[in-house]
Order: structure tokens, then sequence, then C-alpha cells
């Protein structure tokens, strides 16, 4: 035993090795990267590859793959080389490191075969890695998933979320590793070395701790035995030194995010350069191959067939909409919750994630439907869509919701999971001053502007309950990041339940040859723009009507020739912020064409009021459509 | 003194079942409103203002005043009612609630003169408190700071962010108060009444903890005492019973968010309402005067005169700003980190705040100069925001600064900041794909959008030193949120050290009759404007060009005047995605003069590689320009 340990422990100490010179390398050739931060995790990453992990390196894709997260991301060299070296691809490849046309990028993206998500904005990693663990717990899968994360990086609250979250979910197949190298970027961390204080906190937040020595295999293996038998989330802390190996920068301030020069890469890698005889005896190892059968695995809690492909079922599943007749008072919110159910009905990978407000967003009834597919996330909105990240990763299709006001706190996480291009849906009500009351930190006003800043999303906003179900229908077969945005009150339906709503489109509601301008609305304003059309005809005057129920992708040609037959004239109406809004949006698409447009919105923070008394004040109800149009025909007059 | 002691405990409750009455009162009035969250907490309010504040209610501005914030914002008739009856307005004030003229918002906003920040996005208020708590340590103001805050919103990463923060800075004159009421909004919350989890947290993170029944006068008072003489920050958690008090609804889910019935806060109000004797005894019950002497505090860092007043020092100081040669390469950010050392100088309410990138942002340059007024903050954008607001309210005037990309995991701290009027200053460094080869993650490509979209916010981007310099100034003076954008690699000094650079302008660097377009640029893309009229006037071709500095508010005047003259055609350059960036706002901005807008920005999730390759990529480069140009004059020929 004591020789056959011996070997192992010198074999990995090899490969670590060899990650190290591979990381430092590679980060001086291309001139940049985080070489030190790789160096401090390589022997723990040695360990999990060649000891801890099971997966088939050459089929990515597998489903019972154990999953490893970067989430210091940073440590992206560390990364591939460990693949390269477990077999994935050629060792030779690591070499065009952070090059335009390589895979291998300065931080992780899906670009990455065997990294199914992009990390590099620090304490994310923990949060996509129990949506996994969970997902895979929820489908029977015996995959354990591995998160690496930084010591700085725990200072992010959203690590807390996912720890709160893991252990509250029981995530006994989720192990991270700390790697706890005392130095952040531009000095000391928070708790430098204080391994008891991280013990203190992680135990505290339900999870097995482990406290080793970073690299000192015995305990490096030790502990990874005990993370896998634990019958809850465990986490390694491990003590280590930032640029491990190249004694040169070893525990230094001042070497983060920079290569070695040329001479101080040399000088390391020739000390850590293992004999052709130690390569050798390292050479037979690999990761153990994927636990096929699952018997190993506690807790499983259902025994559904593993899923690992891009969703297809919502292209297949005809859903059936819950219907509305035409008249009838329904806030979108609650068709919002209406359409989940109707579509979970026939899509399995269909999830709900919730913040604490399903009440109100109306998640609840998925809630009610389908338990097993539904996740309370409680007040912790970054860990909700790294959650979302990690179930999408499984080809789950994940709805997330909260008001659209605090899906803001989780902007770093949209925006890292665009880069991730993670299969994601969310979806933000009580958008605007129409909801009344609560008074402006409830009110989701800069919602638009964030989610058309996310690349490739779509933006959708509903004015009844049909459109609302159609749209959510439409989220599901859409390709990356859509975004529905909700109204708190009741609002009339107004589409025959066949209407279709494909996104890119919107609807011309009201239309003559007379017409003087084109009134774009979409929610709450639609209906106030329907409104002063009423009041206007009653004066004679005629107005088009158009539902921006698309936000974006955005009907441009509609847009264009509806201003080009109203007299060049286009009136917006939105309830929130005018930058980043559907008014700029819209001015941005009709440029050029001879178009004006006028834009209402909210110019000013608004107030605790009644809905109807707000949509007054800020200039975004009929009444100020209405003037607004008198004063253009008094002009043009 | 058990007679003192007794006629102390009958007063609070007298007091308490009056806020509670309050309560349940204004909101059944208003239609409206959380009153069971106030009952939960109405014990432990009273304590806290009749027993442990020091605070003089008719002088809310007190420098000396104990701050009180309500992270729990929704408990905000219970907060109205508490300063009330502490004599700061007329309790009949407190049926205004949620009008729309009164100051008595819906979730507490500054317009109610005794809560200088805004509340109500769950989980900021301890980060703010922390930086309430910090800024009077550091001026030796011996006043404390109590932060009321749910249990559910524990859950949000933000709260463990603040407590880290709160114990490293050593804050005991912190405390902060947990009603642990077990139920969130939708359902119970992650630990229920597991008093001792929540204990295990806090004191893991450093906090002495007090764990009490918080509706037991004598438990609440002792850990009052407890929690003053505390030698750390120090957290109550109290044991709670939502609703306490009208016995209908106690404990019961499904009443977070509705007022009581009619019928049924009739009989709740009857129930708890006190005899006109025990009001009589309560009657003399008012907060403690603020310590004016400060000798009962400890460990008091600096003996500064203490500030409450508005920014004034930025009005008058005249800072001697750093100089440049023109042509001399400086990167942006590194003119951020001189001119804060200047401005420092000059301008004593000067704090500069770091989320472990200071070496990357240059606001080490001011840690170097001012370690008394830098703020490390370590890997937690969202409470470095929240510390800012935090000492915005003492008068200070906080610089935070980070990696543009990152500041997206604060925006909703950054928005309720908006609505709390907060006058603080953000950076965002490393903008755009010009950063190279660390990848998107690493990208700020839409913080335009972001602060854009935050109401009255000023959004600023130097494309050379000098102007990073003066406007750094000028964001000193500018009163609310402004935001400066730096660019990684150096940057050849276009402008004189004398030039200046109002908010709301911009340079028309390159002007002739013969300009057959205007090409907008900021940062470095106006050098990319600048090549590609070197490489027009090669060919005969003339361009004018402008540096848009000020990207909110615009210059719209000069930018349409720009238009008309060079054949109504504005090309608008910028390192960001098209969404709420340059374009759009140049776009909205000129729209209906006839000018047509060629947005050119970064319309992919863009790779790792070399700044100029990926401008070169996503065709933001001079040759991009150069090749705009003149398909736009063909197309016209």
């Amino acid at each position: 035993m004591g020789t056959a340990k011996t070997e192992l422990r010198e074999a990995l100490r090899t490969k670590a090795n060899l990650l190290r010179i591979h990381s430092i390398r590679t980060t001086t050739k291309a001139g940049s990267g985080h070489p030190t931060t790789c160096l401090s995790a390589a022997d723990l990453v040695a360990a999990l590859f060649f000891y801890g992990l099971r997966a088939d390196p050459t089929q990515p894709q597998h489903p019972r793959n154990d999953r490893v997260v970067f989430s210091k991301g940073h440590a992206a060299p560390l990364l591939y080389a460990a693949w390269a070296e477990a077999g994935a691809f050629p060792v030779e490849h690591l070499d065009t490191l952070r090059e335009f046309e390589s895979d291998l990028e300065g931080h992780p993206t899906p670009r990455f075969a065997w990294h199914p998500v992009a990390t590099g904005s620090l304490g994310q990693g923990l949060s996509i890695a129990a949506g996994m663990a969970l997902g895979l717990k929820r489908e029977g899968n015996p995959a354990r998933v591995y998160c690496l994360m930084g010591d700085g990086e725990t200072a992010e609250g959203a690590v807390w979320e996912a720890a709160a979250f893991a252990t509250y979910y029981g995530l006994d197949n989720l192990i991270a590793i700390v790697d706890i190298n005392r130095l952040g970027q531009s000095q000391h961390t928070m708790l430098q070395h204080d391994l008891d204080a991280y013990a203190r906190r992680f135990a505290a937040f339900g999870w097995a701790v482990l406290p080793i020595d970073g690299h000192d295999f015995d305990q490096i293996l030790d502990a990874l035995d005990q993370a896998q038998q634990a019958d809850k989330p465990a986490v390694i802390l491990a003590r280590t030194v930032k640029g491990k190996g190249a004694t040169a920068v070893e525990d230094k301030d001042g070497w983060h995010g920079k290569p070695l020069p040329p001479e101080l890469a040399e000088q390391a890698i020739a000390a850590l350069m293992p004999t052709p005889e130690q390569i050798a005896r390292a050479a037979h190892l690999r990761p153990l191959p994927p636990n096929t059968d699952g018997s190993e695995r506690r807790n499983i809690a259902e025994k559904q067939p593993p899923l690992w492909s891009p969703v297809e079922g919502g292209q297949e599943a005809q859903a059936t909409l819950p219907t509305y007749p035409i008249g009838q008072m329904v806030a979108t919110r609650e068709a919002y919750g209406d359409a989940l159910v109707a579509l979970g009905k026939v899509e399995p990978h269909l999830y709900v994630l919730d913040g604490d407000v399903k009440n109100s967003t109306f998640a609840e009834k998925f809630a009610h439907a389908f338990p097993e597919r539904f996740i309370e996330c409680f007040i912790a909105e970054q860990n909700m869509v790294g959650v979302a990240v990690g179930l999408a990763t499984l080809g789950k299709l994940p709805f997330a919701s909260s008001f659209a006001c605090f899906l803001t706190r989780a902007f770093d996480f949209i925006r890292m999971a665009a880069i991730g291009r993670a299969n994601i849906k969310l979806c933000g009500s009580h958008a605007g001053v129409s909801i009344g009351e609560d008074g402006p930190s409830q009110m989701g006003l800069e919602d638009i502007a964030m989610m058309r800043a996310i690349p490739g999303s779509a933006v959708l906003y509903p004015a009844d309950a049909v459109a609302a179900a159609k749209l959510v229908e439409q989220m599901a077969r859409y390709p990356g990041i859509a975004y529905l945005r909700t109204t708190r009150p009741k609002t009339p339906v107004l589409y025959n339940h066949d209407e279709p709503f494909p996104i890119g489109g919107c609807k011309v509601l009201r239309v003559s040859n007379a017409d003087v301008a084109t009134v774009v609305g979409a929610g709450i304003t639609l209906h106030e723009a329907l409104k002063a059309y009423e009041l206007l005809q009653a004066e004679g005057i005629a107005i088009r009507v158009i539902d921006l129920y698309s936000v974006k992708p955005l009907d441009e040609a509609t847009l264009i020739r509806c201003g080009q037959e109203t007299k060049g004239t286009l009136i917006v109406v939105e309830d929130h912020y005018p930058e980043g809004g559907m008014g700029e949006a819209v001015a941005a698409a009709v440029q050029g064409h001879g178009i004006r447009v006028h834009s209402l919105a909210v110019r000013e923070i608004p107030r605790s009021g009644k809905p109807e008394q707000l949509l007054r004040a800020y200039g975004i109800d009929a009444t100020a459509i209405v003037q607004t149009v008198r004063r253009l025909l008094a002009r043009s007059a």
C-alpha cells in the first residue's frame, strides 16, 4: 500500500509540475495571463483530474461526466493544461492560448468544449455548479460537480448565496475547492491564510469543511475522498502559495495577472521539469471513467433518463396554452404563470426558479403543478440566475422570475450567462410606475435597457394575457437569453387566442388612411394608447396604434412604414426611463427615414402613488398622448 | 430597581403597541402595505427608539445623531410611526402614508428626512450602515448606526459582504437587528426560526451575536446593552412572530404585503389599544440626546470635526490637476488616479473605494497618498457601492472604482443609490474590447447602457489623460451620481492642460467646410476616428471629428449642427454594444433633424485577442470608419 501510494503521489507531483510548466510557458508566450494563480492550484487540480474526477476526456458531452467549473476563471491556462494532460487534445494546442482564433481564451468560455459556461467574473462559479448539482440530483445522474474557487472571490456575496442554497437542497454531489493563496490582485485577501475563519464560515453555512495544505498530496487525496463521501456539500480549504514552484515570485505581491518574463519563465520551467522517467511513470494517469451505473450515489431524487442535449422538446411540443376571453381583466404576470404550467405539461425539461416572489410573479402556479421542477431560490437573485445557467448546461430549460427591478441585482450574472451562451429565460414582473404605491424601489424602470444590452437577447413586453402566454412559448423556443416584462395591474384581453406573436414582430391595432401619427406602446402604455385613440377619435383625429410586444428584435420595417404613412410621426410611450428603452430603440431603428420620434417616458425618479396618478404625473398616460398629438397638429398647422 | 425596570418595560410595551396600531391603521387606510412585517418588529423598534437610540428627533441632520437604517424597507410604516412617536412630527401626518404628495412613501426614500437613504431592495441596508459606521469612526464621531433587517434578506449575498467588511474594519459602532419572523413573502424563509444557524453564521463572520426572543423586553434591552458594549459589530437575532399582535394573522402565510381588511384592523387595534393611563405613563419616552462629548466611544480613529453637510469643498477648492504633454502616451485610467490624488489634497471629504483592482484602476495612487481616506472593499462590488452611499450621507465624497464590467454587479445598488439621491462617483476601467487578451468576461460593453439608465446621472468617457483628469474634477462638483469610463491601453494626450471639459459638452477636433460626414468617437474610438481622418485626408476626403466625452448629458446642439453641416451624416463609433450606447443616445438626440446616424459598435460577443485585432474584428477601428465613409460617398455619388 505504502509503495502504491508513494508512486501515485510522485506521479501526481509530476503531472502537477507539467501543468505548472504549461501554465508558465503559455502565458509567457502569450505575453499576458495569470500564471501565479495557476501555480498555487496546480497540485489541487492534478489531484482532482488524475485521482478524484470521473470523466471521459474524449467525450466532453458525456452525460455522466463529472463536471468541473473553474470559478477562478483567470486560472484558465491551468484548466486547459489539465484537460490536455488528461488526453482531451494534444498539448501542443495549448500554445494557442489567448490567440484570436483559439478556443483557449483568456478566461474560459464554452468555446472551450470542456467548460460549458463562462467564468472570469469572480464569485459566480459556485452558483452555476450548484445549479448543475441540483439538476443532476433531480435527474438521478450520479455525476459530481467540482468547483475550483479563488480565496479572494469568497468576498463576493454570491458565494454565500450559493453556499446557503447548496445546503438547503442537500447537494452532496457538489465539491468546492478553495485555492487559498493569500494574495488577491492588488494586495492580500481579507482573511489571508486564516483557514480557521474560512472553515468556520463554510461550516456555519452547513458545509463539510476540509482544511488542508494544498501542496501536500496525502492531504489533498484524503480530502477528496472525504469530500466524495460527505453527506452534504463539501469544501476543501487548501492553504497554498501563490506562484508555487516559481521561486522568484512565490508568495509575492505584484505578480497577479502578469506572465513571467522569459528568463524567469525559463528558470522556473527548468526547476520544475520532471525527468523523462518521471514523466513516463505519470503517463498512465487519466481521469476515472464516468460512473455509468449510479449505484454509488445516495439521495437520488428521481430516476429520469439523463439529459445532455440542446433543448429540442420546445421545438416539437405543442402546448395547449390558456385562453382568455377578449375584454377580461387579466394581469400579464398571471398569464406568465398559466403559460408556464401549460408548457410544463409538454416540456419535461422546463424548470422554474423563483426569488421568494412567486405569489407576485405567479410562478407559484408552476410550483404547485410541478413541484419537482420548481426551485425556490429565496431572496438571492444572483444565485438564482447562476443556478439557471447550471441547469441549462444539462439541457434543461430554466425560467427564472422576480420583480423586474430586482433582476438588476443579477446583471453581472446575466452578462456572463450571455458570454456563456446559456439558454435561460427571465421574467421581470411589476414593471414601471404602474405598480403604484410601493414606490420607486419596487419599480422596474431600467430593465429594458439592461436586457437589451445583453448580446443576442430577446426582450418581450406583452400588453395582454394572450400575448403573454404566447410569448412564454416563444421564449421556450428561442435559442438563448429571452426576457419577458410583465405588468402588475390587470389589463383587458385584446387578442384572440389564435393570434400569433412571433419574436421580432409587432401588431398594428388601429389604422386608417387619415392617421396623423403612429403611437407605439407596449404593456400598460398600449392600453393608454388605445384610450388616447378613442379620445382623439371623438375629436375627429385619427391615430395609428402599434403594440410593440417585441422590443428586441424590433420590427423595423413596420415601424418605418407606419411612420412614413402617418406624417413622419412616431410617438413612443413607455413605462421605463428613456435611456436604453423603447423610445431610443425605435429612434435608432427608424432614423434616416425622415421620421420624427417623440418619446414619452419616465423622466425623473417617481414616487409612491396610485397607478393612474403616476402614469399621469410622469406623462405616459392617455392624456399625455392626446396632448402630444394635439401639440404636434397645432405645430404643423 | 425592579420597579423602574417594570415601569420601563410597560411603557415600552405601550409604545410598541402604539407603533403597531399606527402600522395597521395607516396601511389599511392606504389600502396597501406590509403591516405584518411591522408588527413582528414593533417591540424591537420601540426598544431601539425609546431605550437604545441617541438622537434629536427635531434635528434629523444633527451630526451626532445615531443613525437608523431600515434595511427591511417594507416596514416603512413602522419607521414613520417610530419617528412620529419620538416627536419628530405629529402622528396625524402618518395618515398620509403612500399618498403621492407625502414624504411617507411605500418604502423609505430620503424624501423622509429621518432616513437619508432609500431602501426596499432587500439586503442593501447593512452595506450602507457599514459605510456610515466606518465614516463616523474615521471622523471620530461617537454616534452609532443601527440597521433593522428582515430574516429573508439575509439570503442576499450582499449581507455577507457587509458582514465581512464590518468585521475587517472593526465597526464596533454598528448594530444590526434581524427581525426573524420566519415568513418571507411567498413562504417560510430558508432558516425559519433556526436562531442557532443565524448565530453560527454571523459569529463565523466575526460578529458578536445576541439571540433573543424579540417580544421579550428584558431580553431586548439586555441585548441592546450588550450590543452597545461589544468590541466588534454586533447583531441582535430576534425570534419574532410575523403579524404579532393581530392574532388573526399571526405567523400565517399569505399575509405578506397585505393590509388588514377594515374589520380585522379594527379588531386588532381594539385589542392592542393601551389604556389612557398606559399612554400617559409612556408619554415621557423619548430617544436619549445625541452624544456630544464622544467620551464613551472606544477605538476612535481620528479626531476630525464632524461633517454633515452637502459637499461644499468641491465647489470651492481649486485643485492643481496633473498635466500631460501633448502626444505623451498615458492611459486615462492612470489619469484618474492622478486626479484623485490632486483633488484629495484640496477636498478633505474625498474618499476612494476599491474592489481589489486598485493597481488596474490606479486608485492605488490615492491609497498611497491618503491611506486614511482610502477604503479597500475587496472583491465585493455591491457592498462597495453601499459603503459609498453610507459615506455620502455623512457629507463625504466617495469615488468607487472597479473594472467597468464588474460594476454591473452593483446595478441594483446603483439604482437604489439614485433613488436615495446619493452623491456618489463611480469609475469603470478596462472598457470595451480594447482590453484585448483577457477576453469578454473582463470587457465593459454594457456599462454605458447601465449608467445612462440611472436617473440624473452623468456619463463621462475621456479620450485622453487631460480630459480624464478634468472630468474627475467635474464629477466631484456634479450633484449626484457621475460615472467615468476609462480605457486600459495608453493613448496619446490630445489636449492642452487648460482645455475645459464641462459636463454636457463635446469637442469638435477636426472641421472644414468640405466635411462629408461627422465621425463621433469617445475614448479609444476617438483615436480611431483621428486615424481615419488622416487616412481619408490622404484620399482628399474631409471628415469632421467629435470627441463625445460627455455621453450624458449630450451636447445635442453641436451634434445636430455638425450633422447638418456634413451632408446629414453622423457616424458614431463606440467600444460598447449598440443597445443603450452612444449610437442610440445620439440617434435619439438628433432624430427629426434630417440626420442619418450610422452606428459602429460591438455587435457580437467578442473573444480574446490583441486590442487592435479586436477593434478591427468588431468593426470599430479606423479602417471600419474609412470604409463606412467611402461606402456612404459611393452611395450618394
